[in-house]
């Protein structure tokens, strides 16, 4: 047991939210096998409610150029899911933690607005990966549902980590649902939750060797009995 | 890169939700060094959004027994999260499936009720787990904080799996949030998402021996480009 503990552990280690992929594309059985697997993950009495469909190729671009030049315009995302605003103090810090920790490893300067905005618009291409995975949930499932989607996507990342690709999951890709329904059969009966980019990492990327920092576990648990 | 996939995928197969745990405890060391470990897993910038609450021995005791005279008394379940109605029929049949298929496997008949009440019963002691783990979230966050405690999750599952724990994914511990409220230090600032119990598997419970069914890959994923 001691071994499966140990390369899991490495498996948890070495994944990272991979910000620079390679252009070179996944065999679709891969991804299959990926998700395939992850699908063991539980969920509330089996109902194994999402749904994904997986994009790469012209209709990747299409998509990922739409969703650029929205962001360029500053557009407001308007995601299924709205974006949160009520960030108790303690975790606003932990927000704001990463993006200095982050931009201070790229060498970007806090103040240095267009560099920001260059790094930032990155998300919206899915950073390079040759395919993004949109995850749909019915629309008249709630809290329960979306946890049972997290279980699974929190087995995915260490899949494909385990089968030597990278993946991010992104809130940046679902910001403007319109677009993604123009060109997607994804009807009103469903959410577009949320969607991950999948590839080869590219080890050229700065981007690929920060490590994010975790509060400390006891700031977490806490025992009683 | 292919003994990590193996081995990852060997951990996913043989993690079941578990229905019987031996009565031994867990040194606090282990439970702790899961936890550390999964919070490696990603949320949204950086977020860590959740809080967890280990409790066992007698207080795990008094709560399970509470759970259990409320759940006894055929209260409706009132967690922070409702339980959800809007289940597409596709979606509903799983649920029936996977009753059917697991009374069918513990020999149970359908309309034996009292001995269906008495199965049932076991989620509110946690199926005799040492120790539940409680999750919270902050009660001024929604979506986004779930499905990044929903990954969070996929890692905890798999790391006590690999670590030779199992654990269980329970929304019936959560169902009477004022039970949990009394005894713990949760304020309405919190919302209470989820529990797990942690624990020893008992391999003579015929219920641990049931592989739960799951929907084909070609019917959860397309492909499209």
């Amino acid at each position: 047991m001691e071994n499966m503990f140990d390369v899991l552990k490495k498996t948890i280690n070495s994944r990272i939210s991979c910000r620079g992929f390679l252009d070179k594309e996944i065999p679709k059985e891969i991804i299959r096998e990926i998700v395939e697997i992850s699908e063991r993950s539980p969920t509330w009495k089996n109902t194994q409610s999402y749904r994904l469909l997986a994009i790469s190729g012209n209709l990747k671009k299409k998509i990922c150029n739409e969703l650029t030049e929205r962001a360029k315009s500053g557009a407001e995302p308007s995601s299924d899911f709205p974006y949160e605003t009520g960030y108790p103090s303690n975790i606003k810090r932990r927000m704001m933690d990463l993006a200095m920790d982050f931009y201070g490893y790229l060498g970007i300067d806090r103040k240095d607005k267009p560099k920001r905005e260059e790094q930032m618009l990155k998300n919206f291409s899915a950073f390079g990966a040759p395919t993004i995975v949109f995850c749909m949930i019915p629309a008249t499932l709630r809290e329960w549902t979306i946890l049972d989607l997290g279980i699974f996507l929190g087995h995915i990342c260490l899949v494909a980590e385990a089968k030597g690709l990278s993946t991010c999951l992104q809130a940046a890709l679902v910001s403007w649902p319109d677009i993604i329904r123009k060109h997607l059969d994804i009807n009103e009966n469903e959410t577009i939750a949320v969607a991950f980019s999948i590839g080869y990492k590219d080890n050229s990327e700065i981007a690929n060797s920060f490590k994010s920092k975790r509060v400390a576990v006891d700031e977490v648990l806490q025992f009683i009995d």
